[in-house]
């Protein structure tokens, strides 16, 4: 229920429909067509191959719960509920463009599973309902029961979205009925909220289809209820008969339940849950228009990228807590900086930039979408990374499947959805966030806008942005001029036009007209990149950066470790276009020297430094590596 | 048995004995006086309180296995016993050469308590007589059996020696006993040997007090069956009903199993295990003149020292199999490097020493103790690491005590018994390899000689050796050239003699008399230090030593974290003794820069290099660290 002295809701920047943004002939292009040929139809495959379709069999006994799939052995988990629901969420998003109707009876043929084991009160949980029917709602600090209802939900929105079925739909909204019943902040209900944030998010996605003030109201009870004091998770050990203390960690802050979410200044614990978090923050601020919220998230935004943010846009250093550990800790051989962290921290800036029209926000979007995120799959659309590290001494291979499976469905679902982070509207405002060739349609109160991008960004900077109209409309086109240029220019039609910018983006206001044509030029030079000297890591070292994509070197180009490289602070280094490599990519070329294994014999230390000798250099997108053969990678050069 | 083909045993250099090796008013007076006034008393303190002890009342149930010592709890684990072995091994070199019936009473206490447990047939190891008794014998791979049974022999062998005590020598020889009935190439035996090496170090101590053929046999078995294939581990796994698959590990290289070790010339797997192998191997090597043992223990000492040794001695980097990965993996944050596996290469290199009198194998054993080893112990004598790294965040702290005590006893055995790495005679030799103030009394043939060191030694490097044997005595003086000195002079009684190093010890001939002389002096500048191009994670980095001791920079001097500092290559760095710092210690100052954090305001990266700017410079011995405030601490700087 909407509270009585609730301000008005935020008229938010809308996206406009991925499904209307179609990138032929750009750099997207072959990354959503393999999402969509490759990626989601293998991971169907994964999904039965590796028996964890069986978990929907709810006729038979449950699977034993170690499998033989990973050398390790796989342990069925309690949350791969969520790997369906994130599968059907990417599978829904590429229906949407994409008709298919073999795929489309893949994901019907999962609800149907689902709907035979859901129970008479909406509860539905593969895990619990087969296997701990006792269980249930007796332990959210550690089972993700709502999570994976959560991404169910998701993927029921997205299903329904894409194919106007409401089984799906209706069967969630069972669900969410359910737990309104279970939860809330009327006397006889559980405060609880689950430890692993995500359905938050989904039952704002759920309000903005039913519309009902409920889901929203939901979304908002678990945002205000968490970190909540005495802890909700203390008392329901205590009801299960366990001390509180006897958890993995020291305190909370592992699911940002610490303190109240208002009150949190640094970003800590688990980064996916931090990231889902504060996603769902920003949604229900602006559906409520709550600021309070949105105070919080600015400063948390601030914290993440000044003083936790790898150069790659990946976060969370350590495996340890899958997430935040001290500020300013960023090894880079060590580097947990999850996939699906990357992915969220897309999924947060993108809602920041919704109620705030802030670069700063699309800055990180599009650094996490370049770089952390886009290196967790590979080329072939089939492999994956869920750690992206910054050094490899050649150790590190992507892999076709993981006993904890959550990235492969995460970035499926980001790619095969990004139309929509590309354009916004708002009224009599039309943003663009990012740049890369497609073409798309952006409705305007009643006029439709036809809008091109034709540019080879992110290789080259030069974009000509072309806008029709179906009749002459005047409104404001806010363009982003991204943090790392420095020199940009625009024309309009031909002839330069001043660029003025705030918080990052260029406006032009103008009668827009059939064939209007804006260009706009980001210069993109070559950058290094200094780490502030509080990232010890990173001291005497450089990154290399050009426009949004950072550069590694790699084993497989130089023969060598790319450890024995030395950068020469003045060495001058060129991009060129190499359209032979792993489908076209700007490569960085120059002369640098190389620390020679000569004249060490068998020496492992010794008082003179090691010889240095010239050689080429070479560096690849970030995003690209581990493709080809394999060897070490570095993206922190050690300069000379 | 000896075997009938055997060659002669090898006339190895036997060490003097620690007992009678004083070294009040030098560097170790203070330490080997805070072990046994503080360490060794402390440790049964800690054995007590935290419940060790209680496994070894035989008469009274098990306790849970689950203690709250630890924050994270205390698990029982299956090798207890080892601690208590290593215990009385270091109370009994004290014990030695300042007796104290009160220690002696505690030690007896212990032993009868074993005692008390004793099985009849002669086995001996609390966790399987109390807990599981059925599982006796069925785990070599992963239990721990007869490195507990070893750690018990070698303190019963100590204990017999400091006491003339037998009766825990008995005790233990009645355990062999049944081992020896129990495993062997006989038909009807076990051709088993633990996972663990450790027993066989044990067994030759015994054989070299008890002359029993037998006992040096079963080492030489154990060693000599190690890695035979198939594997023993595989059979073993079969008969309990497991699929030898199922194992922590790909390989049983994590035990050095995985190929004879005659046939090994890569150290890997966990390094403490490692270190206890190739220490038997050294002592079979000795015992029984089988030099293929040795060729093998040449080839590894190569191998580790060349390829796999922290520059303080330390070594296996990883947490993940407390060891080896790939070669030049020596990351410095997160270096396992645990203080066992250090104390353990000066056992090794002390053995090989032993055998072939040449310095690369005491460089090392000096390199551990002063650095590596030490480190693992603090100055008050009663906190410890466990591992040992190169750099901190500041987030390191000693401990008082572990889940898993192993440092702490094992440490105070080296310190305790110290004397014994100082001095080795064989026939007319007497060989000097460590320096340090000290007096001790050297038997050569049925000649007394009297030896005293006066000198700073490590902080400086002028050594006075004062020889008075009882009678005239022609022999051969060996003095070890440390191999980190580049200049070395030497005079006898005052008249400078040249200097003739073969392989690393300089020899004097002569009849000395009472009161000859003989002054060495070592070079002791500062010196930079580099690491091998292959070794990636000291690319552009440089660490600081002098003489045999490596340096490192501490927070709690900068005032700011050490990864700031860019030491320039030409900075001029000057050692002075500083006697109020932790007991005295020769500290280096020179001027360096830091990257200041002025002008960064809240970005994380920036395209301009940090600031630099002029500030103090102070290092101090890497094995004092974390004895004040808490804080950042690097070895490898960055060079400017």
């Amino acid at each position: 229920m909407p509270h009585p002295t609730d301000p008005p809701r935020i008229e938010r920047y809308v996206p406009v429909d991925h499904a209307k943004v179609d990138f032929a002939g750009g750099f997207w292009e072959s990354w959503t067509e393999t999402v969509r040929k490759v990626t989601v139809p293998s991971q169907h495959r994964r999904l039965d191959e590796e028996g964890f379709l069986e978990v929907l069999d709810f006729h038979l006994p449950p699977a034993p719960l170690v499998r033989p799939i990973q050398p390790s052995g796989l342990s069925m988990q309690h949350f791969f509920d969520s790997d369906f629901g994130k599968w059907i969420e990417a599978a829904s998003y590429t229906l949407k463009s994409h008709p298919d109707p073999a795929l489309e009876a893949k994901i019907d043929a999962i609800v149907e599973k689902l709907a035979s084991g859901q129970m008479r009160d909406g509860y539905l949980n593969s895990w619990f309902i087969r296997r701990e029917p006792e269980k249930r709602w007796t332990n959210l600090r550690d089972l993700h029961e709502m999570y994976s209802m959560g991404h169910l939900l998701e993927g029921a929105v997205a299903h329904f979205e894409a194919t106007g079925k409401r089984r799906f739909l209706e069967m969630m909204i069972r669900a969410v009925d359910h737990i309104i019943d279970t939860f809330g902040p009327e006397p006889g209900k559980l405060r609880g909220y689950d430890a692993h944030e995500e359905i938050e998010i989904a039952l704002v996605k759920l309000y903005r289809v039913t519309g009902d003030e409920r889901h929203l109201g939901l979304a908002r009870f678990f945002v205000d209820e968490r970190g909540r004091q005495p802890s909700y998770y203390d008392d329901e050990a205590r009801r299960r008969g366990k001390d509180p203390k006897d958890y993995i960690f020291e305190d909370y802050s592992y699911s940002q339940a610490h303190m109240p979410v208002r009150e949190q200044t640094r970003v800590v614990g688990h980064a996916v849950r931090a990231m889902y978090l504060f996603s769902a923050m920003a949604d229900v601020a602006a559906e409520t228009g709550d600021r309070t919220l949105l105070s919080a998230c600015d400063r948390l935004f601030d914290n993440l990228t000044g003083r936790q943010l790898y150069v790659t846009g990946g976060l969370g250093p350590t495996q340890a807590n899958e997430g935040f550990t001290r500020e300013y800790d960023l090894p880079n051989a060590t580097a947990y900086a999850e996939t699906c962290a990357a992915v969220a921290l897309a999924f947060w800036g993108h809602r920041m930039a919704q109620i705030d029209l802030d670069g700063r926000f699309t800055d990180h979007v599009e650094l996490a979408l370049f770089n952390g995120a886009l290196s967790g799959i590979s080329r072939d659309g089939e492999h994956y990374f869920y750690e992206n590290v910054l050094e490899s001494h050649g150790g590190n291979r992507r892999w076709k499947w993981h006993y904890c499976p959550c990235c492969p469905t995460n970035i499926a679902r980001l790619i095969a959805s990004l139309g929509s982070y590309f354009y916004t509207t708002r009224a009599n405002e039309l943003a663009v966030h990012l740049y890369g060739a497609n073409t798309t349609e952006a409705v305007l109160g009643d006029t439709v806008v036809k809008l091109a991008q034709e540019t080879n960004y992110p290789w080259g900077g030069d974009v000509r942005l072309s806008l029709s109209p179906a009749a002459p409309k005047r409104f404001a086109l806010r363009l982003r001029i991204p943090g790392w240029c420095r020199t940009a220019s625009l024309s309009m039609n031909g002839e330069t036009v001043p660029l003025e910018v705030g918080k990052g983006y260029a406006t032009v206001i103008r009668e827009w007209r059939a064939g209007d044509e804006v260009c706009i030029s980001f210069d993109m030079p070559v950058e290094r990149l200094y780490a502030n000297p509080e990232v010890g890591e990173d001291a005497g070292r450089v990154a290399l950066k050009r426009g949004p994509v950072v550069y590694c070197v790699e084993e497989t180009d130089t023969g060598f470790a790319p450890q024995k490289l030395r950068l020469p602070a003045d060495a001058p280094l060129a991009a060129t276009f190499e359209p032979e490599l792993l489908g076209g990519a700007a490569t960085l070329a120059g002369e640098a020297k190389k620390a020679v294994e000569a004249g060490w014999s068998a020496a492992l230390y010794r008082t003179a430094p090691p010889d240095l000798e010239p050689v080429a250099f070479k560096a690849i997108p970030y995003h690209l590596w581990a493709n080809r053969a394999p060897g070490g990678m570095l993206v922190w050069l050690v300069e000379a």
